[in-house]
């Protein structure tokens, strides 16, 4: 049993947030945001593997190695990714730790670090302590005067957007066997921050306990088959990262074993609505497609075929087009290096809610009538599948369409 | 040492071509070109890894596998791949080289196809036979006539053209230990046709005598350091050939190793040539631009990175708006697999015979003028190297930037 709602991070019990306008890099507006727990949290993490990460990855990544209980808060900057800032880059996200956790009376490696923007630029250090400052005695005024939760989960939402067009959170409750749990999320974009690099952020609370070990091994899980299936344009960037606090406010505990499935459906239905809210908000998209991929030999293969099929820039200007291309889709198949047999594939092409229509059959085009594949195309939500016909694995990857808006947001000069 | 010209598949001794209006699928081009040695060949070929592959392709991939000593013809048709196209198009390929070796009074397993155009249509298979019956009739008619070799490689060259917009051909003659040979080539390009695929064809032509293994051996290596070195989008499709013929009219051998390297100097210069001019006449590009990866423990790390660097839609967004983003060429290069320490990049830029300007050391950014890197980003042909300082090895890849026309091409409706 899980319950989906308008929520936010600080839906979950114990949670605070706020945001501030630090002016790392725009003259005015939330660009500094502060999650805090009231008690220590277990905590988990997905970084990205990009062989470039930025210094809050790395500092984060450390921390949570040696601190996976203790975490009370995450400080999150917009306007400057602290990337490709070598040893510089490391001392001033430590600092910046150590500052935060000074203004909370708490230690530095009880604090976590999330950055996006512009990169190879030093952290304007300044600005930040001024900022760290103010954000948590806002947050105390907030405390103090009662303010509603939901309110400060929504204005670190804002605060974390870059090219995103609107805010991303969302809650899910879940029935555990002694109570229910709430876990709350919000995200910014695979949308380019102007002017240099895509990033996607999320943050993830629960009001649940959940040990550390496990509470890295449903985030995995979860993130598998969410974050890690959306892709906009296939670049994954420096500063890519997952966060999951889990404060244990609610008294209950995910322990036994079909407590851990139901909470781990609740933590997978939240990452996957948060992934396509990344994808529908995905730069210059006019068009939300789902690519499932069925009839593998495993999960790892359906993912790659279909991985192949959503980044493929034929087929994504196929879709820009409205045009049911189903040559290209099969082409990018085919190149995915996943072994398979031609005169075996089936290709069906819908919108939801509707029969799906069937384009392929053993390899070749079903007598379809190019109208009603066009209808499809030519609608804002595209459902396609597969099936490759050796096996039984299946994946799916949301994507979008790939536009002349995209190239424009792109193209532009970055000064 | 070797020498170029503005030669074709013609211009090796013992070659005639030529080429008809078949009306494949155009009413009034010529879309069918058929090249010819006097003297069997001995043959060698490298395929599209697409599991799609069309029927052409197994059918050829066949043929040299059984005759790779005796091959006389290359029939390659524009206007249909004959790919998608099941068992029926297996039968038709196989048809097609019966009914060329009929015409040409040799067994079909001496006939090679290569195979352009939309995908999931049967060949028109009369029109196909008269068309074969009239490019064989032309070329007997052109080589009684005495027409100039040359012209006939031209028309060939213009033939086998989808949505390329000038023929692609070029000769290099070698001197070898005892005398010359030259090798002749034309290809069309990564440019997508209209409607369907994106397909690289290539024919090459060699008036020495190469033992058929060594042929596939150095077609391979020359291979895969330039047709396996583009990217345009980075999409491979159904139908991409690269095939060698070596017909010996020369009397001269390439069998000591000095002219086997030699012979192979010549070929990838050839080869590297004539995918330089694909992706300078890549849909909608505007840019021509080198990325080379240096200091790599491997040439295959270098060429991951690259590849990664030049299919990077990030990137090639920032090439097409002539914006020196090195943020996004670094990020791409961390997400390629390969390990390195980005403590270790360092990142140079510049323009063909101009001094490089280097815009990272030490994976930061250099303290640059702006406006210089601007200027180098600015000019139609762009070089860049980025080393990352774990070892010797180095890799080229040639790539074009994304811009609105490519967007406008491809996203274009078939019908």
């Amino acid at each position: 049993m899980q319950q989906i709602t308008n929520g936010t991070v600080t839906t979950p019990q114990g949670f605070t947030a706020t945001a501030v306008s630090a002016h790392i890099k725009y003259p005015d507006r939330l660009d500094l945001a502060l999650i805090v727990s009231e008690r220590d949290c277990a905590a988990a993490g997905v970084f990205t593997q990009n062989q470039v990460a930025a210094a809050p990855v790395l500092v984060s990544r450390e921390t949570l190695v040696a601190n996976p209980r203790h975490i009370r808060a995450v400080l999150i900057n917009a306007g400057n990714a602290n990337a490709c800032t070598g040893k510089r880059g490391l001392t001033d996200a430590r600092l910046t730790q150590t500052v935060t956790g000074f203004e909370m009376s708490c230690h530095f490696n009880q604090v976590l670090l999330m950055s996006t923007g512009v990169i190879g630029v030093p952290l304007p250090m300044e600005k930040m302590q001024a900022g760290i400052q103010a954000v948590v005695a806002e947050l105390n005024h907030r405390e103090a005067k009662g303010v509603e939760r939901g309110e400060g989960g929504l204005l670190a939402a804002k605060a974390i957007m870059t090219t995103d067009t609107r805010p991303k959170h969302l809650a899910v409750m879940v029935a555990l066997t002694h109570g229910h749990v709430t876990i709350g999320g919000m995200a910014k974009g695979a949308g380019m921050i102007h002017p240099n690099m895509a990033t996607m952020l999320a943050l993830l609370t629960t009001d649940a306990a959940v040990a550390p070990d496990l509470l890295q091994s449903l985030l995995m899980q979860a993130v598998d088959v969410s974050f890690n299936r959306i892709s906009v344009d296939g670049d994954t960037s420096t500063n890519d990262t997952v966060l999951l606090l889990a404060n244990g406010v609610s008294g209950v505990a995910v322990e036994n074993s079909p407590d851990q499935a139901a909470f781990l459906q609740g933590l997978t239905t939240l990452c996957t609505h948060l992934a396509q809210m990344i994808v529908r908000d995905g730069e210059g998209a006019t068009k939300f497609v789902a690519v499932r991929v069925t009839g593998t030999a495993s999960p790892a293969d359906a993912h790659a075929i279909a991985n192949s099929i959503a980044t493929s820039p034929l087929v994504k200007t196929a879709l820009a087009g409205s045009d049911p291309n189903w040559g290209r889709i099969l082409a990018a198949a085919g190149r995915a290096g996943v072994p398979f047999d031609q005169g075996q594939a089936a290709l069906w092409v819908g919108n939801p809610g509707s029969a799906p229509l069937q384009l392929v059959a053993d390899g070749m085009p079903t007598p379809y009538a190019e109208a009603d594949a066009a209808a499809i195309f030519a609608r804002s939500e595209i459902e396609m599948r597969l099936d490759v016909g050796m096996g039984t694995a299946v994946a799916t990857v949301w994507t979008t369409d790939l536009t002349h808006d995209y190239v424009t947001i792109n193209a532009d000069y970055r000064t």
